[in-house]
């Protein structure tokens, strides 16, 4: 179990002042990065994680970060998370906002009592403090962005 | 001339602090919602906007804001951009970072002295103080997303 990555997918650890998130050098201005879409769903640079560590609250999920890793000065992260078919995340609610916006297939968004059907470019918005977890109950991969203030709490399960 | 909307695509006034970017009565809490996607990318409880004031530095353009004008608390805005065949964004250069993500059709990104074309679900990220113009010259709609800080500078055309 060498693999120790981040803890979760909707948190990462305060920032000292004037690090950046870029863990190799100093820290370089960022560049102009075009990351090239696939129609696997990969883009060019951009590398597949695991969803966060095996704790049996979620199955067969992965994780791709777009922006947020690399020194950008952004206040938000983008990531692109994949759901295999059955495959679903921890039910979790934590203060911070998600933004899911559909990408691949189908799937569902489960928030407090709730479920919503989210297809491609169906754009969700998850309020504070609201428990909520994603499902692929499909035949195909379901992939979707989830938008974050780079700033947030550490989710906590339900 | 009595459309008078945001000055800039790129660009919103300070807000005071404890007041809701929502315009009617007291700021009530945020509730979850689901913005469905029509094949036309529209999305359901979300207006389409003029790009910004005619000024004569763009053309063809309009845009729909789909997080962060209804008094979320997210340090970010999500905006989907279209630029109809021949049309363009004005070139422009501010603090702020951009973040574009390809969503319909195809066009191109000029960043400094590049060119980038742009397709479905190619992701751009644009640095600080690059100058930058959005290009459609395709005979088909060119939409994309445009994320950025919440808090941003007023964009200067250059």
């Amino acid at each position: 179990m060498a693999r120790k990555k981040a803890a979760s997918c909707d948190w990462a650890p305060a920032r000292k002042k004037g690090k950046p998130t870029q863990r190799k050098g100093p820290a370089a201005p960022p560049r102009t990065r075009l990351m090239r879409h696939s129609a696997d769903h990969s883009w060019t640079g951009v590398k597949t994680e695991r969803y966060k560590l095996d704790d049996g609250t979620w199955a067969d999920v992965i994780r791709r970060t777009l922006v947020g890793d690399r020194g950008e000065g952004v206040k938000f992260h983008l990531r692109y998370f994949e759901i295999a078919p059955g495959g679903h995340t921890t039910l979790e609610r934590h203060r911070h906002e998600h933004v899911v916006v559909g990408v691949r297939g189908r799937g569902k968004c489960k928030v407090r009592r709730n479920s919503y059907e989210i297809e491609v470019m169906d754009t969700l918005y998850i309020p504070p403090d609201a428990p909520h977890q994603l499902k692929n109950p499909y035949q195909e991969p379901f992939g979707f962005f989830c938008v974050v203030d780079a700033k947030r709490d550490r989710p906590r399960p339900v």
